[in-house]
C-alpha cells in the first residue's frame, strides 16, 4: 500500500465489493488461474459469517466447491437429497431428482457456512479481504485504471483500490447497480403480493427432504437445517406485522397447510426466531459498464421458491472469472465484454424457473380462479409426467453453465 | 317413431345434441358396442359439411379413426407433420416431436373433412342424424327418461325423443351447458387480450409444417392447408375492425412478423377469405346433472395455440362412452358418474397447455416487461432442453386418456 497525497492506495488486478458469495467464489477462482484481487466489505466477518441463511446448492455448485478444495467441510456436514417432495390436494408425490438427471442431487448447506469456508481458505491462501469499510464508492469505470474508494471503518482513513476491473458483489442495496446509468440500462422487476413467514424451531425434523405445499390456505414450505433445528415457512401478506403471528398461529397454519392424507404428521417445537420476508423477481440488463461488471443480488433478485439465488450469483463469477482469465492470458477484451450477454441469457432461464415454481406453488388472490386452476392442474402435470419432472428436476438442480 | 297426444316421439338409448366431432364420435363409440343412438343438429348437413374449420389431429385421435374403420380418407389426404417450427429472436428451431415422442406425429386434417367422413360413415351404418331441427330444449333430467324436445325445422311438427341419457354436444352456445343448475355449476374463464386475424390465401405453401412464431410485432402463425390453400393468422386486437387490415397491411404483417435470419422468405397469394377471431379458455366444472353429460366446447373452450380443440371434444366422448357401456353391460352407474372427475383431470391440463403456449407466444402489452422476458426465456429453455421440449411435444401430439 502507498500514500498518495493523504490517500493509502492499494493495487491490485480485480477489485471486488462484496465477500458474498459471488465476490469470495471470483476470488477463489481468480486466485487459482493466478490473477490477484482484494475484496471489500461493509460487514465484519463474524456478521457475514453468523447471519444465518438458507442454502440450496446445485451439483455443479457442489462440484466446483470440491474442485477448488473447499468441499471438505461441506461433504461432512451438508444433507444430501435424492428430490423434493411436492404436496397439494392432500396427496404428496416425491420428485426424484436423482433418478431424473443421471445422479444430481440436491445438496442442502447453509450460505453462511459456505462463507465461512470459502473466507478461512481465501485468507489462508494471503488473500485479501478488508472487513469494515464504509462509504464505498467505484470511481473512474470508464478507464482502464477504476478505482474503489472507501473509509476503512466508520471514522477511519479514506483508502483507494486502483485496479483493472472491479467486480460488483455487493447485493441489491450496494453502491456497483447504482453505478451503471439508468440511462442505459433496463431494470426488470416483478413484485410477487405475498412474503414467507419463515421460523426457526427447536426440534427433530418432521422429513428427511423439502416439502413444497400449495394448499388453498396458501403455500408451505418445510426444510430441515439439522438434527435439531427445522426450518418452516408459511405464505402471508408481505406487509403483515410478525406481532400478528403468536407461535400457536405459526402452527395451526403450518398444520393445516402441510396436512396429507396417511400417517404423517408434522412435529413442533419452541420457536427461536421468526420474521417476514417480501418476495420479489427482479433483472437488471446489461451488467456491466466500462471495467465494471455485476454479480449476483447486485443484479438480480429471484424469489426463494426455486432455492436459486446463491448459485445463480456463483454462476455469475464463473462466467465473469472466464472471461478475465481470457484477458490477462490473451489480452483480449472480446469475452469480457461477453460478459452480461451470456449470464443474462442464463439468468432469465433461473428467474423463469423461480417465477414457475412460484406462481405454481401459491395461492395468489388477484388471480382468477381459472389461473388458480391452472396451477394446480400443473402440478398434476409435473408429478405424472416423467418428461414434466425432468424438466423440473433439471432446473433444481442447475442447468449447464454455457 | 310414435305419436303421443300430438307430438311424435322417439325411442332411443343415448340421445346426443350436436352433429359436431364430439357428438359423431360418440355416436359411432356407441355404435360399435351395440347401443343406439340418435343425432340432433340444428344446422344442415352441407352447413356442418362446409364450414371450413383447422384441425390438427393428435396421435391417438388419429388411431381412433383408423381403429374404428374411419380413417381411409384421412390417410390418404391429410398431411402428417414431423413436429413444428418455434420462431423468436429471428432464430427458428424445429421440435421435433415425432422423435420426442417415439414415433407419435401431428396430422393436419381439417375438423370439416372428419366430420364429412364420420357423417357418411354414420348414416352407412343406418345411424340416424336429424339435422335443421331448432327450439332444441332438454326435459326430466333427473329421472330416469330424459327427453330431448326440438321443432323440425323452422315451422316445422314438435317431436321428442325419450331416451336413458342425453349427451350435450351442442357447442358453447347452445342450451344443454345451461341445464346444468348455475347453483351446482362453477364455471372458470380466462379472456385473452388479443384475437386471432386469419386469412386463406391462394398460394404454394411457404414451410411444409406449422411455425409458431412470437415476434415484438406479436404472435403470427403459418399452417399449409393444401398445396394450393395456405391458412395464416397474425395477433390483433379481437376488437379490431376486419375492415381496418388491408390485404397489404396483412402481408405486410406477416412478413414482419415471420422474418427469420436465413433464406426464408413467405410466399404470397390472393386472400379470399380473412376474419377475427377473440381467444378464451373456459371451463365448466361439473360436466353432468343426472342423465345429462356434456363434452366438447359446450364444456370447455381453449385458445387455438394448442392445437387442443377437437381432440378435447373426443376424448371426452371416448371417456363418456366407457361410462354408458359399462352400465349397459352391468347395470352399474358409478362409472358414468365419475364422468365430470375423469374427463376434467385431462382437460384441465389441456387447458393448461392451452394457456402455456398462448401466453408463451403471444404479445400482452398488459404484462410487465419482466413477464415479458420470462416468455422469451421460456421458449429460449423450451428449444434447448430436451426434457422442456419433450413435455411440450407430448402435449401437442396428445396426452394419453386416462
Amino acid at each position: 500500500m502507498v500514500n498518495r497525497g493523504g490517500t493509502c492506495v492499494r493495487r491490485t488486478q480485480v477489485g471486488i465489493v462484496g465477500a458474498g458469495p459471488a465476490g469470495l467464489f471470483l476470488a477463489h477462482l481468480l486466485h487459482r488461474q493466478g490473477i490477484e484481487s482484494v475484496i471489500v466489505e461493509n460487514r465484519s466477518r463474524a456478521e457475514i459469517e453468523g447471519t444465518i441463511r438458507a442454502g440450496v446448492l446445485e451439483q455443479w455448485t457442489v462440484d466446483l466447491m470440491n474442485e477448488m478444495g473447499l468441499g471438505a467441510r461441506m461433504m461432512r456436514e451438508a444433507h444430501f437429497h435424492s428430490g423434493i417432495t411436492l404436496r397439494f390436494n392432500g396427496d404428496s408425490h416425491h420428485i426424484d431428482m436423482e433418478g431424473l438427471t443421471g445422479g444430481k442431487r440436491v445438496t442442502v448447506y447453509a450460505q453462511h457456512e459456505v462463507i465461512r469456508d470459502l473466507v478461512a481458505a481465501r485468507l489462508e491462501d494471503g488473500g485479501e479481504i478488508v472487513f469494515n469499510v464504509g462509504e464505498t464508492s467505484l470511481h473512474d469505470l470508464d478507464t482502464d485504471r477504476p478505482k474503489i474508494r472507501y473509509r476503512c471503518g466508520k471514522d477511519g482513513e479514506v483508502e483507494e483500490i486502483h485496479c483493472d476491473f472491479i467486480a460488483g458483489c455487493d447485493g441489491f442495496h450496494g453502491p456497483s447497480r447504482a453505478a451503471i446509468p439508468a440511462a442505459v440500462r433496463t431494470d426488470y422487476q416483478k413484485v410477487y403480493p405475498f412474503g414467507w413467514l419463515g421460523i426457526l424451531t427447536e426440534a427433530p425434523p418432521s422429513h428427511p427432504e423439502l416439502i413444497y405445499a400449495n394448499h388453498e390456505r396458501g403455500f408451505a414450505l418445510l426444510s430441515t437445517r439439522s438434527p435439531e433445528i427445522q426450518r418452516l415457512y408459511i405464505q402471508c401478506d408481505p406487509k403483515d406485522d410478525i406481532a400478528h403471528w403468536s407461535d400457536d398461529r405459526i402452527w395451526s397454519e403450518l398444520h393445516a397447510r402441510l396436512a396429507t392424507k396417511g400417517g404423517w404428521s408434522l412435529t413442533e417445537g419452541p420457536i427461536f426466531q421468526k420474521g417476514i420476508i417480501a418476495m420479489r423477481s427482479f433483472v437488471c440488463d446489461p451488467m456491466q459498464r466500462g471495467r465494471l461488471f455485476i454479480a449476483g443480488d447486485a443484479a438480480h433478485i429471484v424469489p426463494p421458491t426455486g432455492a436459486k439465488g446463491l448459485n445463480l450469483a456463483v454462476a455469475d463469477v464463473v462466467v465473469l472469472s472466464r472471461g478475465l482469465v481470457d484477458h490477462y492470458r490473451s489480452g483480449r477484451l472480446e469475452r469480457l465484454e461477453q460478459y452480461s450477454a451470456t449470464a443474462l441469457r442464463r439468468i432469465w432461464k433461473a428467474e423463469r424457473f423461480s417465477w414457475y415454481m412460484t406462481t405454481m406453488l401459491h395461492r395468489n388472490e388477484a388471480e382468477t380462479p381459472f389461473e388458480q386452476r391452472i396451477h394446480l392442474a400443473d402440478l398434476d402435470y409435473v408429478v405424472h409426467s416423467h418428461a414434466a419432472a425432468t424438466a423440473l428436476a433439471e432446473n433444481y438442480v442447475g442447468l449447464p453453465i454455457d
